[in-house]
């Protein structure tokens, strides 16, 4: 460390993330290896060597760290085994176990949030219909359950309007652990991306506002419109939340805006974000790169906003607008080689540029 | 036309410009092929698809145009008989093979330009010793002999300081055909880039300034500080330059600066170019993806200015000295992944960026 260019980078996971990470890491001279359990997908056609085989697949691993002394992943479910197979033999995975233990469960995320002075709504864990409707009485209706792993996009967890249908809601997440938490009164999203290098320095984004759609985020305005004392709150929670992890990367910070003024963290991903992908036109270095960075022991780059922002991400069949979008002067687009347009898949996404 | 993102893009070259071009369609969502000798590249690491053959190969041609409807390339000298052998089977390649004859050939390419309103230096074409003797003569001494054909970064030319010496640099040439050129007493070497869509649209970038060493690009400042009367010359000799070749893609076209304030045209170069690196971090769509977009039938992007970007090529193991660069925040990084650093050779570059 630091990593010289021409040295090989490991990326776990072959979708988007992965895809912006192996031209970030391209630009700066760097070899990508993606492991992925497709043959074909989006970061692996972007990659100098793709490995097809699950996650977990311990002669993936082996190949994957024959090639690179250094690792990171493009979304939070990768097997923390992984992490700590291909750490064990001397590969440095960045961010760390800390981190995909903390992101890879909703309670300890809370709990470890609230320990370091990061505050979130009300929460608790119910491991049984009966704990369900404890916590719901404890916390409140509306409660918001959410499965305690997995699940995103709004995927794996539901809305408690009344404390009777608790047990039913436990029951119809599938009956496995969960966590319920207060309804966040909240008047507006914001979300920060944050970068904490090898040396410990860190470097904080100017927040996005994030507006989301069915539980998809579908356009973030960066730099959001916001006040120094707020600007300072989040820049305090995503310093001690990349400090309490001993963090290597980049992070994004959902942040809930509330009437008082407060910021309560709503989650944390540890991992390059969507709502940080107007960094790639706002930024002189966006979050891609910076993880790239960061990962790879070099100095962190700049983080403040050369121009303003509209991110839009392109859902579905949405993408199929981009001639529209290329005829417009003020839009920069990124489509992400999916092949399947699914409804409410992300498959690629625009940021409108204004000057500042 | 246009082709939509999720098509394939072919590449017929593997270097750095084949790289950079690489990155830019996989950020529009193109998936690329690149056709190279060499099995270990610096744009088949970046690639899709790589094809490792002769650029002649008809089988590895063929292969190449069952993937893609849209073939370009990174160098000048590429076959044109694989162009032509691609076209005749319906594949679309872009620039065409008028702008790659002109530019194959200095005789071809300085009549080209001054028929089309470019001026250029005087010149006279050579064939044997005793043409090579009387074209000194005819032009005046010093004069500078190239080879008609191949050639580049100073490579296959000399200098002709005495009439007398004409035969012997000729024969030093290796008695191939040259073109013999007066010596441009120029005050400025400038240089456009500029980009024509399948619409006849055209764009052109603000002027670099550029310094060689050695007869290799050193370092390029842009926008350069010029009058408009200057740059409003250098975009009509662009505009004939594209209409004149009925061109398809980005340009490059090295100007010299004359006492008078005239601007003559040195050479040309039918892609993307050294001296257009600075549009990466000085525009908000760089030389790379505009090459893209129009070869791609998309509409052409913006090419203003949005900072004053020093361009600065890493040769030979100058690239060794990235830590350093990666430590000054106006600094931007891009490094080709070559794996032998030669003296002289082109590793990378960086861009320092300052706010206009």
């Amino acid at each position: 460390m630091p990593l010289a260019p021409g040295s090989t980078i490991g990326i776990l996971g072959g979708g988007q993330l992965g895809r912006m990470l192996a031209l970030a890491a391209a630009r700066l001279g760097f070899d990508v290896v993606v492991l992925e359990r497709e043959a074909d997908s989006p970061a692996g056609r972007a990659a100098a060597k793709l490995i097809v085989a699950d996650y977990a697949d311990e002669t993936a691993l082996a190949e994957l760290a024959s090639f690179t002394g250094v690792v990171t992943y493009e979304f939070e479910n990768v097997p923390a085994s992984s992490v700590r197979w291909l750490a064990a033999r001397g590969v440095k995975v960045a961010p760390g176990a800390r981190a995909l233990a903390v992101a890879q469960d909703r309670f300890e995320e809370k709990s470890f949030l609230n320990a370091h002075g990061a505050p979130t709504v009300a929460f608790a864990p119910a491991d049984t219909p009966q704990e369900a409707y404890q916590a719901v009485l404890n916390i409140g209706v509306p409660a918001l359950m959410k499965t305690r792993r997995e699940g995103y996009d709004g995927k794996g967890q539901r809305w408690v309007e009344r404390v009777a249908d608790a047990a039913a809601a436990f029951e119809a997440l599938g009956g496995v652990p969960v966590i319920v938490e207060a309804a966040a009164d909240f008047v507006r999203e914001l979300s920060a991306i944050a970068a904490r290098g090898r040396d410990g320095t860190t470097a904080v984004y100017p927040l996005a506002e994030n507006h989301h759609e069915h539980g998809v985020l579908r356009r973030s305005l960066a730099p959001a419109r916001v006040s120094k004392v707020l600007s300072d709150q989040a820049e305090r929670i995503a310093t001690r939340v990349l400090a309490g992890l001993d963090y290597v990367g980049v992070i994004g910070i959902e942040l809930f805006e509330m009437a008082d003024g407060r910021l309560l963290v709503n989650e944390i991903a540890p991992r390059v974000h969507n709502t940080g992908h107007w960094t790639q036109d706002g930024c002189e270095v966006d979050q891609f790169e910076q993880h790239i960075r960061a990962i790879a022991g070099w100095p962190l780059g700049p983080t403040h906003a050369i121009a303003q922002v509209e991110m839009l991400n392109l859902l579905g069949d949405e993408a199929e607008a981009w001639a529209k979008y290329a005829a417009e002067p003020e839009t920069r687009i990124h489509i992400y080689g999916k092949r399947g347009a699914k409804p409410g898949r992300k498959m690629g996404h625009i940021n409108r540029v204004k000057s500042l």
